[in-house]
């Protein structure tokens, strides 16, 4: 792949997660990983202090499908609306396949009574490969959120 | 044209979309359709019901001048400035020189004082197509809004 | 360069840039600027009233270099954290060698008790050239603020 190219694809990829997200298509969040993967949130303050522990954490895209069944039962992901703003991904590395990127992002979260407000920024930082069917899978994907307070009772993806 | 022409030539279209609202240049606007066109606002709430009605509805490109020379002649547009930030386009299809694509926005107001606030979020469902002069119009616009509430008597095209 | 490939690059730059900057990584933020350049701050309201003097001025990547110096120094700094979104580059020309463009941006400042507020929106108008080793370098950047009140205090590069 060119340069350009994988920029567009990782840039393709994280639309259609973000789009899948905020279209409230839930269920279709983990295929965006790989089978064995890693997904993490945590805080830029975490990670300086160099706390491994995440505030979320899953190893495998079915951990993933459980957290969405779980969401589903509790009905908490229906009180508001998020909204993904995902800036250009930087590439850091290709090797073998995989390749390491780190994406700027911002969510907004919108409530029931039209109110918006500054849910989340922070940065994806990824691993990201072609699977057998050609498309590119998360392999890992550390969401870490800039602001030291996040909301640990957080259920929605992000 | 390849999928990372076709996006790159999607974003370009929408940055200066964009560009021409928030620089005040709203004449421009129209020019982006097609003569005949679809340029919708409407409310995801509205989508979710299949309320087909939209709070603002034009369906030619004269309509879409009509309404900035009404907003010149009203001054309302002068309060305020707008930034756009637009994400990535994710492309449904791609038939017959026709382009679905949905695409997230978010929309920032600037008050005369300096105050910023967000104003509305949400995504353009498009239909874009390839017009004789080589250029990307948009033949339809459904600007659908995540917040239930959205100001009616909103003026500035969105 | 193609279109596609040129506005793949700028992406890359800004990204870059805004990812130093965020990460706090400040020493690497006038590398991104030629020896001989312009970096400014400036308003909507001033660029439209004709006012060429901007909040912030600098003239050589020597002097980017002082101001972090001096940021360090102050320790100002550490008190937030930002994260910029940027938008699509729009290319307005490409005249030998040298790109003139227009990016839209948005920043969030993070406080430390996590506290989010938009900081700041508005367009990068730049002059990028390809150096000597192939990379892209800014020229110029005349950072336009929508918001007429800017903090003049403010420290962090945008």
């Amino acid at each position: 792949m060119t340069s350009a190219e994988l920029l567009f694809r990782l840039a393709a990829l994280n639309t259609h997660y973000a789009n899948a997200i905020d279209a409230d298509r839930l269920e279709d969040w983990p295929g965006f990983f790989e089978e064995v993967c890693l997904y993490k949130i945590t805080t830029a303050e975490n990670e300086k202090r160099g706390y491994a522990a995440g505030v979320v954490y899953a190893d495998s895209r079915a951990m993933l499908s459980d957290r969405i069944a779980a969401l589903r039962q509790a009905n908490i992901y229906e009180r508001h609306s998020y909204r993904h703003i995902i800036g250009t991904p930087s590439v850091r590395s290709e090797e073998e396949g995989v390749i390491a990127a780190e994406t700027p992002f911002l969510i907004v979260r919108i409530m029931r009574d039209g109110k918006m407000d500054l849910f989340a920024t922070g940065v994806y930082r990824d691993r990201v490969s072609q699977a057998a069917d050609g498309e590119l899978r998360v392999a890992e994907r550390i969401v870490v959120c800039d602001s030291p307070r996040f909301d640990t009772l957080v259920a929605i993806p992000v």
